[in-house]
């Protein structure tokens, strides 16, 4: 925490939090812009007029700093595959798959980049993991498993994947149409879901 | 090509082709036995009990070996994963799973290092990415469609991957019987299949 007469002296200082949350912001909207790789320390701190000593007074080093980014990135596209719980899971499918693939239709160099080269950084695959594991809760609530069974688990994971990897795959030339694209997926996924055991089955 | 004198001169002189075989022979032999980043210049030429400026000579770098082996594994993969075209689609797409599944127990360490950290590397990736091409094409002939549509191709690539996925999550403590999952998986690529417009479904 700053103290307050700091604070009153200079208006451009900001709470540390909500500094790092708007170096983080700043980052993201690069991001949205540009390849990851050219996202770092020096972007992020021209693009909010401050030096880099003070990015790297929030952020240990570049690697921190664009781990915490895809985080915000993994956060905006988890938040955007949220659906209306009064639809059927049906339709709730087929919005999830769209807003993913808007998603990545906004930003299609850095989802390659990210897709393929998280393998090679840990804390990236983590974050991707991490993002990954959040989306298997949503579905999983979604069809009224919150502690989903690993059959669910497993099967979503995979769907997820598919999902990743169609898209990937889609992206080069789009040789269907998107409507074409989403409504495999959504298939498959319900697919899967009918295929579970007795037990798994979604009501 | 070595001349005909030299190959008289010393018994254990190769023909540059089979020496250079053996050289990832032994590489792939490593591999099964022992994660992939310990398989370098060193481990092949001890295992062949030749000097390491040998392997040099037939590969340039560790990264070089590194790839042949990939390539050699790949191979491997992709040679117990064709089934016999008498059998029905489903049986062999059964068969072919299981396999695959029999391929990753056998060396789940190396599948894991692969799997994740493909994206680090682009000559491992796309070894990778040539693996995958190879199976779409194995799955496209056994469905008659040699010549896969653009829609075929990219849900087969999703299925794929999410067999991959799911194996992989599997593996972490192999919490389902395996049967469940391979009929799990069996299951979701005749739905993909099945999912497929009228024009691009097999037969």
């Amino acid at each position: 925490m700053v103290n307050e007469s700091a604070m009153t002296a200079d208006r451009r200082r900001l709470e540390p939090d909500a500094r790092r949350a708007q170096l983080v912001e700043a980052g993201l909207a690069l991001l949205k812009a540009g390849p990851f790789e050219e996202v770092g320390p020096a972007e992020v701190a021209k693009a909010v007029g401050v030096s880099k000593a003070l990015v790297f007074h929030y952020f240990a080093s570049n690697r921190h700093l664009q781990v915490a980014i895809a985080q915000a990135a993994a956060q905006e596209l988890v938040a955007e595959l949220a659906t209306d719980p009064r639809l059927p899971n049906d339709e709730r499918l087929a919005i999830g798959l769209e807003r993913f693939i808007d998603y990545i239709e906004r930003q299609p160099d850095t989802y390659v980049a990210v897709a393929r080269g998280a393998g090679a950084n840990q804390q990236l695959l983590e974050v991707y993991e991490e993002c990954r594991r959040e989306i298997v809760q949503l579905i999983a609530e979604a069809v009224g498993q919150p502690d989903p069974s690993p059959m669910l688990r497993i099967g979503l994971r995979g769907w997820i994947a598919g999902v990743e990897e169609a898209a990937l795959q889609w992206l080069d030339g789009k040789p269907i149409p998107r409507s074409d694209l989403v409504d495999l997926l959504r298939r498959a996924g319900l697919s899967m879901l009918e295929a579970l055991p007795q037990r798994d089955q979604y009501p």
